[in-house]
């Protein structure tokens, strides 16, 4: 046998000798798995940035513009816009931005630039007449770049920090008009070691003399995710708890997603004590990208904190970011994605169905919805896509979806019943029922709004006997030939069974009835639902539905004659 | 200027009456931050169940065996293949491949039910002659499900799962020809009180006597993912400790991704002490899926654990996934995306192209690429799709894509002269450049191997004079004239320069130079770079290509002069 298994054929290689284990950080009295998230971190938007440098297609001007307005009025009020010494490009925009007025004056922008006197002194001159500005300089700081790219020294890498950080104070006194941050990246600082990462931010800090009212930038990134991110977080209270002047700095996450827990690492950071998190939305970026600016804001949001970040329409935010980067937001994409709100199986269609009933009826507005984490309509999304029918739903999505889209409440028992209606339609069709498809399957089972069945009503009228029993009378088509009927009962409904009991030889006897309203005001409708026992004790439906709620009952007796006729 | 910034008109509702904050688990003594994960977990792939049940279109037989197939070639030892209860289709597909005789022997299936006798006893059934199986029972648990859903006490509740577990106990009694393990799930154990899914879990391991050679298997699912995902490790830390007879349970996790940490949550949960994950690959599932295999595994990997998982040759992996679920993995998915492994950004490109040849310096295999946190070597990628190149990229970018297309190794100083002309045509063009594009660039830029050019060598010669010197004797065609020519100098290269100083007026001094081969064997050519100066300073580069490595000299010296003539 396990000569057929291709299992039996290991071919990965074994990964012992090429990757070592992330060293621990030695943080026994940690403190961050004990504490919360109780306000929202300050935003940074590096879509412009670290997003369109990992775009097969970056955006021309007129996208870069286009997200521009979308960051401003989503809430963000500090966007990374470029990397001006990259190119003329890049410089025109970002130069032509900030002298278009279309910065609003409580949003601040941010240019990148590595540590080096030109490229410094172009990206200050890219900000000319900017009313204020953040300038982000960084190095990379880790032991495989030290010595792999640069070839340097530990003080000559601290000595590349502080000579940019000198350009930095040196520009801005060349340039008084504008309001002027700072920000240090050490850049690779989840692979550095820690000590020399707070070695460097505290010299580049000795340069910049910041204060705690006006506090410096300490960015400190995941350039590329290499543990878990507990790790993440103990480096991010290791760092806090180390830096000297702790409190003249604003520290700021930038995490990756290489490990597939970006959004983890940054929710733990600010846990461990960061104040700010840098992002991009959906999670662009480098390589597997950046933490999901949307994702986190989110995450906050359900914990009742107002993250400051508004994504109350987030299918036209989705619209411009696809449009942008050219790239899609994944089906599955947490908040974001086609199908995070849908429900195919049966048992949570039920559930949902469920949670939502019990939210009308409740006092307050706490959300508690099963298998929805938060409420749809906070995002501009509906809650009829919610709820959505396959081969592997169950009875409970059908009548959610007959509900929502033709208003019909079916009463318990019968959504069993029109269940293995819809679900030999699903196993035949293998593929999604719309509702369409359902109302169909609906009209087909119970005979409603149907061309050529067996019993079709023409007309009919109902009179009181003296005797106080119902005389009906009526004319029926039976396959297409009309015939005048009559039938006497203590009611309406039992003066109609009777009739085709005594005209077609159809016994039929009430197990139970309900009839709702359809719509409201001089347009409702009625709908009847009839469930009847044969003479062999079958259970048969029959639904009707009518501008009157007597004549809805009378279709209700015929489509179930029509089943039993079947 | 508010009135002009969107950003003033908040729409996202207040959120604090809405939502309420997770509250903590108490846990101060929690051990999991400081431990690691050392080994494998045991895997489960609910790809056709969990996964399955989400996707607009379910899959068909033909798709679902294909995609158990991949599973079992990945190295999947437990799969879970459906609901048998959910309708004919499942079942027979679970009867039909129980039958097939394609499980191999070291493969166990496992189905899912409700608990509910008749549903419990079909699922059995399904699954009659099997050689060994997992039949995995759940209920949900919490507050939310119990009062909403359900409408029950806790009590009634418990009482489920146990009447549950009397059914299953009832069924492998009777069908003692197979080997069947039990697996519990207490649903919604996320949301619900730790010590009321504790008595509920140790109630059902009362009814079915695991022991600790034959233990039943705790699923404990982060059915909606509600808190961060320390908190999902604090709640199975806790369960760990707390369930009596732990050693008799083997503690799986079933993670989804609705806050985007369902990776994380696995993975805080493995060092909270569980020994065994649920998920599918590439996080299909439910809503925003479950915890995506790939990632957890590949996380290990890259520790360097053996998963016990082969993804060598993830492409294929990809191909079978996407088809069967129609769905796409995404651009910037762990491991798995087209993105993931590609640097557009020069800075990044240039510190791959030194971690590449640091590599094939160093005397171990250890890897330290920067930006590569795997090979993708290991998962059957090749180093050329690594990089690409956009108008984001710098001279690092371009000068590896000719290497690695065209084996021309340009001497750093040539790179950035270059970057000048790549820069211009990717802003031109705004749109990622392939290496044609480069290519072309790069044969425009320096006249190689093009037609029409100014200068064009036809033939020469050259011999050794009396005194030591060189004597070139050539045939040049100006703009399409052949005139012949001659020079003298103490060198192949001088005597090239003073015949065109002498013939055309064109002065060129030789700054530096560099020769390569190109290939290996006897088809090898070379490849020459020069770089000269002009009458005014200026720099000028001239490459040549030949099979000769003289010839490759001399037409370096007609591209420089070409270039000065332009």
């Amino acid at each position: 046998m396990t000569d057929q298994t291709p299992s039996a054929v290991r071919r990965m290689p074994d990964p012992s000798g090429k990757y070592a284990p992330f060293p621990p950080i030695d943080l026994p009295d940690r403190q961050w798995p004990s504490q919360r998230i109780a306000q929202p971190p300050r935003w940074l938007s590096t879509d412009l940035r670290d997003g369109n440098q990992a775009i097969v297609d970056p955006m021309d001007a007129v996208k870069k513009n286009r997200f521009f307005d979308l960051l401003v009025e989503v809430g963000l009020k500090e966007i990374e816009v470029g990397f001006p010494s990259a190119g003329a490009t890049e410089f025109d925009f970002i130069s032509g931005l900030v002298k278009s007025g279309r910065i609003p004056d409580d949003v601040m922008v941010q240019v990148l630039t590595q540590s080096r006197e030109d490229l410094i002194r172009t990206s200050f001159a890219s900000l000319d007449s900017a009313r204020a500005a953040i300038v982000h300089l960084y190095n990379a700081v880790s032991p495989a770049w030290r010595e792999i790219v640069f070839g340097m020294t530990r003080d000559e890498v601290r000595g590349i920090a502080v000579r940019g950080a000198e350009v930095m104070a040196d520009e801005t006194e060349k340039r008084p008009n504008t309001d002027w941050h700072f920000q240090y990246s050490p850049e690779t600082f989840s692979t550095a070691e820690l000590d020399f990462s707070i070695e460097v931010c505290a010299a580049v800090m000795e340069v910049l003399q910041p204060t705690a009212e006006r506090p410096i930038i300490l960015n400190l990134p995941a350039t590329v995710e290499a543990a878990t991110p507990n790790i993440y977080a103990d480096q991010i209270e290791y760092f806090c708890r180390n830096l000297p002047n702790r409190e003249r700095a604003v520290i700021s996450l930038h995490t990756h997603n290489d490990r597939g827990t970006g959004v983890a690492a940054a929710e733990l950071g600010l846990m461990a004590g960061a104040d700010r998190i840098e992002g991009c939305l959906f999670g662009n970026g480098e390589r597997t990208g950046n933490c999901c600016l949307v994702t986190v804001a989110l995450n906050m949001y359900t914990q009742g904190i107002d993250p400051r970040l508004d994504f109350s329409d987030i299918d036209r935010v989705i619209e411009t970011v696809e449009y942008c980067n050219q790239l899609p937001v994944h089906e599955r994409h947490p908040y974001g994605g086609d199908l995070v709100f849908t429900a195919f199986s049966g048992s949570h269609q039920d559930a949902i169905k469920k949670g939502f009933a019990a939210q009308e009826q409740q006092n307050d507005e706490r959300w508690r919805v099963p298998y929805l984490p938060i409420d749809p309509a906070d995002l501009g999304r509906t809650y009829e896509a919610v709820i959505r029918v396959n081969s592997q739903s169950g009875k409970g999505g059908f009548a959610w979806v007959l509900e929502q889209d033709q208003g019909l409440k079916l009463p318990k028992r019968m959504q069993a019943d029109f269940s293995r209606h819809v679900q030999a339609l699903a196993d035949s069709q293998s593929r999604e029922l719309g509702a369409a498809d359902i109302w169909e399957a609906f009209r087909e089972a119970y005979h409603v709004q149907t061309e050529n069945k067996h019993f079709q009503l023409v007309d009919y009228e109902e009179r009181r006997a003296a005797d106080g029993s119902r005389l009906f009378t009526g004319t029926i088509e039976v396959d297409g030939e009309s015939q005048s009927v009559s039938g006497r009962g203590n009611g309406l409904i039992s003066s109609v069974l009777s009739t085709i009991e005594d005209a077609f030889g159809l016994s039929l006897e009430v197990a139970d009835y309900t009839e709702h309203a359809l719509g409201t005001g001089r347009d409702a409708r009625a709908a009847a639902y009839l469930e009847c026992r044969d003479a062999d004790g079958r259970t048969i439906w029959g639904v009707g539905i009518d501008e009157d709620v007597a004549t809805a009952s009378v279709r209700a007796v015929l489509s179930a004659a029509n089943s039993a006729a079947a």
